[in-house]
Formats: C-alpha cells, structure tokens, sequence
C-alpha cells in the first residue's frame, strides 16, 4: 500500500463487515480488529479467521482504518462517536446502502475530511460473520458519495483499497444516490419478498406448489432470503425514495393486469417487447 | 429404449422444441425431422444439426413420436390435427406452460390415449433455434396432466423418454396445474416484467441507472428478458389463475407499502422474517 494501514478496526462482522476484514487480509499484512455488540460475532470472527482479536472503542485512536459495517439506522450516531475518537490520520469508511442520512450527520463533524460515505453494491442472502468470503467485492461496482467532502489525501488512500480488493468506483452526490438505488435495489428486494408471501400464503394449504418451481421462480425469489435485520433499517432509512419506486411499480403492475383483463393482447406484446430492451443490461 | 422410436418429428424449432430434438438425439439414433411455420427456424434447425429433415405434416402417419413445442395458443388446434393424422402407434406429447385448454380441447378425441400433455419445467430467458441446447431437461422437474387420459402403454414409453432425458415427473390434474404455476412461474415472469419496466421508465432521463445495480437487480430482472411471443400467449391462455395471483401480488405490495408509511418498522420486519422461510426451498 502506498500509505501506513497496520491496524483496522471493523465495526459490525456480519457478511459485509466480515468479507471485508476477509478482503484487507489477502491485500495487507495488517493486524484486524474487531467490534461488534454481538459477542457470537465476535467469537465467530475469531475462530473464522475474520479478526485478529477484538477491540474496545477507545483504542480506535491508534487504527490507521475504521470500517463501519452496521445495519444502516446505526450509521450516522456511530460516524460521529468513532469520529470523535479517531486520530487525525484514520481512515474511515462506511459501507452501508443508504448514503444520505449518514453525510448529513457528519456534514459539519470536524474530522469529516477522514470519512468516506462508500456503497460497495455487492452482497448475497445470507447474512453473519459465516457468510463472509474474501472475494465478496471482487468485478463489483462501488459508490463514493459527496467526494469532495473527504479530504484528498484521504480519498486517496480509500480508493486504494477499493482498487485492490477488486472494486470499480463512481461517484453520485448521496441524495441522488439514494434516490437512485431505491430502484435498482432496494424495490428489487421488496418485490422479491412479497413475491415470496403471494406464494407462500397459497402453499399453507397446497404443500407441494414448491415442487412445481423451476429457476425462474427460485431467481425471482433469491432476494426473499435476505436478513430482515439489515433490510428493515434500510427500507426505513431511504423510506421517501422507496415509496415513490413502489407506487410506479404497484402501478405498473396495475396496468399490466388491466391489459390482460380486457385481452388486449397486443398491447401486452408490445409491453413485454419494450422491456426486452433490458437484455442489454448485465452487471458483469 | 424398450420401444421403437426411429422416426420422431419436432413441431415448433425453438428454445424447447429445439432442445427437446437435441436431448433426443443423445439418447436414440431416431431421425429427427422438423417442422416450422418460420422458415428461418428450419434453416438454422438444419445447420445447427436439431434437425435431420425437414418433413411436411401428411408424413406424420409414418412417425414414432410427435413433439409440439409451439406457443400455447396454437397447441390446442394443432394437437387435433396431429391426432387426426398420426397412425394408432405414434406417441404425441407437448411442452407448454399451460395443460387445460389442450387437455379440453382434445378430450374426446378417438386418439386421446396417444397424447400426453407434459410440462418440463424448464426454460431460460432466452429463445429460438440457437438458444437451445441438449441439457435444458437435466434435472428438471417435469409434469404430466391427466395422466388417465392417456393410454397406459403409451404414457409408459413417454415416461421412459422423460427419465432418460434427466427428468423426475410427477402428476396432476391440468386445471390445478394451471391455478398453481400461476404463481411459480407466470407472476414471476409478471413480476420481473414490471419490475424492469418501473426502472427503465425511470432511465429514459437517467442513463447512468444501470451502472447502480448489482446482481440482486439482475436475477430479479432475469425473466423480463422473456420472448413475448412465448408469453403474450400463455399469460392470455392462464388469465384467470394469473388475475387472481397477481391481485394478491398487488394487495402484498400495497399492505407492505402501508407499513412503511406508517413507520411500523416491527411489522416489516415480522413480515420478512415470515417470508424467509422460503430459505428451505431450493430447485436444486
């Protein structure tokens, strides 16, 4: 590395925190710490490999990096207390998946310079310190939001890291951000979970519809696994934009069926085969 | 295979009926003759080796078994005629997404016995002669539809077919298989349909939106990459049992939207932890 990153501390070791201690491990020969409230965490981390040994708060001053890898409602207040404790030199970044409520509580914070707000878009449905995997952030896309508000020096180093572990990063003002992923995540997760309860509240009386599902369904269904732990604080955090998302996709929806209803066939043709035009689109 | 099967014509050469020929082709030394309305499809059959042949309909007498792999409002019509045509010993199944209109249709046909109406649950997103390949069926579930209506002799040659093409049949009763693959399969397809149109719509003055989404957004959007020559069809076909799965989709979504409007974070949460359960199910 081309600056000094001996000791990280990483706050919250679940599948994202955890891959990321993963992540610096094949990249650093620095020593990794770790906190978290939860103490199987902990343990877990420990006998996984993830952390080194765990960490009070007070020692953060002597941490070259600070991860924070929390449900995103714990973001903003945690920001600012590792901020007061910091040295002037720590890195700190976040990698959670709403960016507008956390750059607004550090907004006038006088370490904000040592602060990156980052979304890396990478994840899985599994969730906790034993879904973690060091090639988690590998070929994925990475987000710095509000870049100009992190001190260059700064920002510097933490692309660094993003280049190293295997990341593409971009740059969106958080509000934008927000607004924008609600879309292209956040609905994406919402349709899968309730597509999962439409299906699952006709199976308590038909047991085997689920031996009817082929990979359509099971891809369409993946989201429905995810941690309510982590998407619940999320959906809450980035409420506004989400509402707007799923008014246009309850909608859509809407008008699709009213086509079917009055056997407008062409128009549904013709629905479908605008859509295609999303064959363009692959993340890889 | 423990009975004749030398002469076999594929009706309809695209991602089914296309792998069906080649999936026959690695367990018989059967010709393989084809027939499409799209003389496109029977040009890259032949140069793709699908097919050995083309063949025209009143040769079907002299065949061993009968595929009809064309979209499902077809079928219904084209089975009579099939049926009308073949000898007392040619086997005829189908592969279409929905079994009770061709199960109707062809109800008190004198040569009923020799049909099976089959549902391979098995597809991709993609279509035609190149899209096939010769494992589309290994490992798939497959289902037979009023299995009583067919002759016992000639079910028990069909299901030899089946097995040795990798697939694992059970059975049902065509009016309930359409109700249920309502949800598994075609709002799936509905839902990932409107769930790519909500985010175009969006992109239109927004072309940097894709860059935003990872792989969650992309296995849900998956489906939306769909034929609608495929689907316009079956959704017209299943209409009734779609309507009543996609009404309870919209009523999930508007209750979950309600939720979050009302801040009652401990029910979203409920809410997706319930859904998690599908966590057990898995096609593979």
């Amino acid at each position: 590395m081309n600056f000094k990153l001996q000791n990280i501390t990483i706050i919250g070791l679940g599948l994202l925190g955890g891959s990321m201690a993963l992540a610096l491990k094949k990249i650093t020969k620095a020593k990794i710490y770790g906190i978290d409230n939860n103490k199987i965490h902990i343990e877990k981390g420990l006998v996984l490999g993830i952390i080194d040994a765990e960490i009070t708060f007070s020692e953060l001053k002597k941490m070259d990096l600070v991860v924070l890898a929390v449900p995103v409602d714990i973001i903003p207040d945690l920001s600012i207390k590792v901020l007061n404790t910091i040295s002037s030199n720590t890195l700190v970044f976040d990698v959670g998946s709403t960016k507008h409520s956390i750059c607004k509580a550090i907004e006038k914070h006088p370490k904000r310079g040592n602060f990156v707000a980052v979304h890396p878009i990478a994840g899985t449905e599994f969730s906790g310190p034993e879904a973690a995997f060091d090639s988690l952030f590998e070929k994925k896309k990475n987000i710095v939001c509000d870049r100009e508000k992190t001190n260059e020096k700064m920002l510097e180093n933490a692309l660094e890291i993003f280049e190293k572990i295997g990341m593409q990063t971009d740059y969106m003002e958080s509000a934008s951000h927000d607004k924008h992923i609600a879309y292209v995540s956040h609905l994406s997760h919402i349709s899968s979970f309730m597509l999962g309860k439409t299906v699952m509240d006709l199976e308590q009386n038909e047991q085997n519809i689920f031996n009817m599902a082929g990979s359509g369904f099971e891809s369409t269904v993946r989201l429905a696994k995810s941690s309510p732990s982590t998407w619940t604080p999320i959906f809450m955090e980035n409420k506004s934009s989400i509402l707007v998302a799923l008014e246009e996709y309850i909608r859509n929806l809407h008008d699709f069926k009213t086509l079917l209803e009055e056997d407008n066939n062409k128009a549904v043709f013709r629905t479908m085969k605008e859509i295609n035009r999303i064959r363009k689109f692959s993340v890889h």
